[in-house]
C-alpha cells in the first residue's frame, strides 16, 4: 500500500475542506434526507423557457465563437453587461479592470493566490462565507475574525484589531467582506472587478487554473442579461423567497418555539439560529442526521473557534412541505436532546456553550 | 497612482504567463490576422444540430439538476462514463478514482498545487505543453527539460536527469508526459484519474478553487459521449484534420520550400517546422505579425532555453483558404528577413541558433 501523503505538497497537506461542501456530499449519498445545508437557489423558478429559447440561438450555428475557445479575461459582450450592471449598483469600472470567472468561487480563489503569502494576516467577518475560509486557508493565511453587529462589521473591534496585528509585526493583506443577500446561479459564471494592474495578474492566475470559463455559460448569462430575463425574475425570486423564510419561521415558532432564537432575515437563504438549550452545533447535527435532516452548524463560519451555539438553515431550495418536514426532524432531534440534557449527549467536542 | 505590486504574494509576482493565451489576445484584439497560434478545434464540424436537441431536451425543465449546483466530484453520470472510456483504453478506475475539473488545464493546476512544493522538481519534455509550464511554474517547481525521440520521451535521457537532480539533493515529484493527439472542446470538461487518496486532496482543493465545473456543460457532455455524438464525430474530425494538414503541407512545400524542415504529422493539430535559414523563433514572429499571422515560437514549448529555431503551426482551425493565405504570409516574412540575412533583424534575443 503506498503512502501517497508523502507525495502532497506544503499546500497539499493543509487543504480546509469545505463544511457546506461536505454536507453537499452527504445529500447526495443519502435518501431521503432534508437539505437546510447548501445555499441552493429554487428550482420552482429556473426559467426553463428562456434559457431552452436562448440555448436553442446560440447553438443555431451561426456564431461559432459559442462553442470555440475565448479570452480567458472573458467574452467580451458579457464583459460589457458586467460593466453595466456594476454601474447600476454605483461601480464604475472600465474593460481593463472587469475579469469573468468560474463562479465566484473562482475570484475569492484568485485573490488568496496573487495576494497572500503564507502568513498574511486576512481580517473576515464572523461569521463569514466557508468557501472564502477555506481558499484564504489554502493560501497559509492567518484567518482573523471581527464581530459583526446589526448593521454589519464593528468597525471598532475592525480598527483594535489592526492595531493589535500590526504591533504584532504581521502583514495585513486584506478584508474580506460580504455584501448583502448574494444571488447564486448553477451557472458558473461570476465576475471581479478591480484596479487594471491587479486584473492584469488575476488574468495571468486564470491562465494557469483553467484556461477560461464556460464558453456556452458565458454566452448564455449574456443573452439573459440583455434579454432582461435575470431583471424579470428578481420580484419573482424575492416573493418566494419570503414566501419560504416565512413557512420555515412559522414551522420553528410553532415546533420548537423558545429553544431557538433568530432575527427575521430581511433577505437571503438562510435563518442563523442561536440554540438556547446550551447543546453543541455538532451534537444536534449529529441527532438530526440520525433523523434524515441535514444543515450547516455555525462554527463553521467563525474562524475564531466560536459559533458552537448557531445553526445555518436554509430555506431557498426544499419545496415547502420539505421545509416543514425538516423542521418536524429538527424539532424531534431537539427534543431527543434535551431528553438527555445533561448528559454527554448535549455537550460535545469541549468547546464553550453560554 | 497606486503601486499594487506591492500587495502581491510571492506567487503573485511570478506568474508566468502561457505564450499561446498571449497569442489568442493579440488575436482578438486584431483585424484580418490569420492565426496558426492556439490549438483550437475546426468549427466546420462542430455538431451544432446534435448540441441543440441536447440542450433543448436538458433544459425540458424535467430534471432540476441541469440547472443547480451539483458535488465537486462531478455530475454523477458523467464520472460513469468516464469510467467506461477510460476502460477502452485500457486504464481500469472506479468512482473514487476519478475527478471531473474545467478542462484539463485545472487538472493540471490541481497537481501542480497539491503535489508540487517550492523547488520541487518537475521533469516534463522538450518540448510540451505551455499551459503545464505556467501551472508548474507557478507552484514555483523547478523544470526539468527531457528530450524526446521519434517513439517519445528519451529514457536514457530521462535516467541521466534523475540521477543528477538525485545527487544534487533534490525532491523529484513528477514526470509530466503528454499522450499523442489531444482532443480539446470548447467545453470545460475534463477528468482525472488517480489513486483514491490523491483524488481525495485534488477535490478538497478542487472544493476552494472553483466549487465544481459546469453542471449544464457536464450534462451536454454526458449526453453527447452517451448518445454517441463524440464517436460518430472522431472518423470526420480525423479526415477534415488530414485534409487541412496536406493542404498546409503542400503550401509551405509550394512557396517556402527548403526554408523550413518538419516531419509530417500523424495526428494533431501542429506542425512543428524548424528553421533553417539560421534565423530566430521570436524574429520571426515579429515579422509575421507585421503582416497579419500569429503562430507560436517554439522556445515557448522547451523550459531548457532551446527551441529558437522551430515554430509551431496550427492547422486545425481556420478554413482551407486561410490556411493557405497564412502561409503565402509566413513566406513573405521569412523572404524579407532572409533580404536582411545577416543583419540585426535576423538574429535576436541573443539565444543559440544553429
Amino acid at each position: 500500500m503506498i503512502d501517497y501523503t508523502r507525495f502532497l505538497s506544503s499546500t497539499g497537506r493543509q487543504l480546509a475542506e469545505s463544511a457546506i461542501r461536505r454536507m453537499g456530499t452527504v445529500v447526495a449519498t443519502a435518501t431521503d434526507v432534508v437539505s437546510f445545508a447548501p445555499g441552493y437557489p429554487a428550482p420552482e423558478l429556473f426559467p426553463w423557457d428562456e434559457l431552452r429559447e436562448i440555448s436553442a440561438r446560440l447553438l443555431s450555428g451561426t456564431d461559432a465563437d459559442t462553442l470555440q475557445y475565448g479570452p480567458t479575461r472573458g467574452y467580451a459582450p458579457l464583459l460589457d453587461a458586467v460593466i453595466g450592471l456594476s454601474a447600476e449598483r454605483g461601480i464604475t469600472a472600465s474593460r481593463d479592470q472587469v475579469l469573468i470567472t468560474s463562479g465566484s468561487q473562482q475570484g475569492i480563489d484568485l485573490i488568496a493566490r496573487v495576494l497572500v503569502s503564507p502568513g498574511d494576516v486576512v481580517f473576515v467577518e464572523l461569521p463569514t462565507f466557508t468557501g472564502g475560509i477555506a481558499a484564504f486557508r489554502n493560501a497559509q493565511a492567518q484567518l482573523v475574525g471581527i464581530p459583526q453587529d446589526d448593521s454589519g462589521i464593528d468597525v471598532d473591534a475592525l480598527d483594535a484589531a489592526w492595531q493589535l496585528e500590526r504591533a504584532a509585526g504581521k502583514r495585513i493583506k486584506l478584508l474580506y467582506v460580504i455584501p448583502n443577500f448574494q444571488n447564486p446561479t448553477g451557472f458558473r459564471v461570476g465576475w471581479m472587478v478591480a484596479p487594471p494592474p491587479l486584473i492584469e495578474r488575476f488574468e495571468t492566475a486564470k491562465q494557469s487554473t483553467d484556461l477560461t470559463s464556460g464558453i456556452l455559460d458565458q454566452h448564455v448569462v449574456y443573452e439573459a442579461v440583455r434579454r432582461g430575463v435575470v431583471r424579470a425574475l428578481a420580484p419573482k425570486l424575492r416573493a418566494l423567497y419570503a414566501q419560504k423564510r416565512d413557512v420555515m419561521e412559522g414551522a420553528l415558532r410553532a415546533q420548537i418555539g423558545s429553544q431557538l432564537a433568530w432575527d427575521s432575515p430581511k433577505g437571503g437563504f438562510f435563518i442563523w439560529a442561536t440554540l438556547r438549550s446550551g447543546c453543541s452545533d455538532q451534537v444536534l447535527l449529529d441527532r438530526a442526521l440520525a433523523h434524515g435532516l441535514v444543515f450547516v452548524v455555525g462554527s463553521a463560519f467563525f474562524v475564531d473557534g466560536s459559533g458552537h451555539d448557531k445553526i445555518r438553515l436554509s430555506f431557498s431550495a426544499p419545496a415547502i412541505p420539505r421545509i416543514e418536514e425538516g423542521v418536524r426532524r429538527l424539532a424531534i432531534a431537539l427534543t431527543e436532546l434535551l431528553d438527555h440534557q445533561g448528559s454527554s449527549l448535549v455537550r460535545g467536542h469541549g468547546q464553550a456553550t453560554p
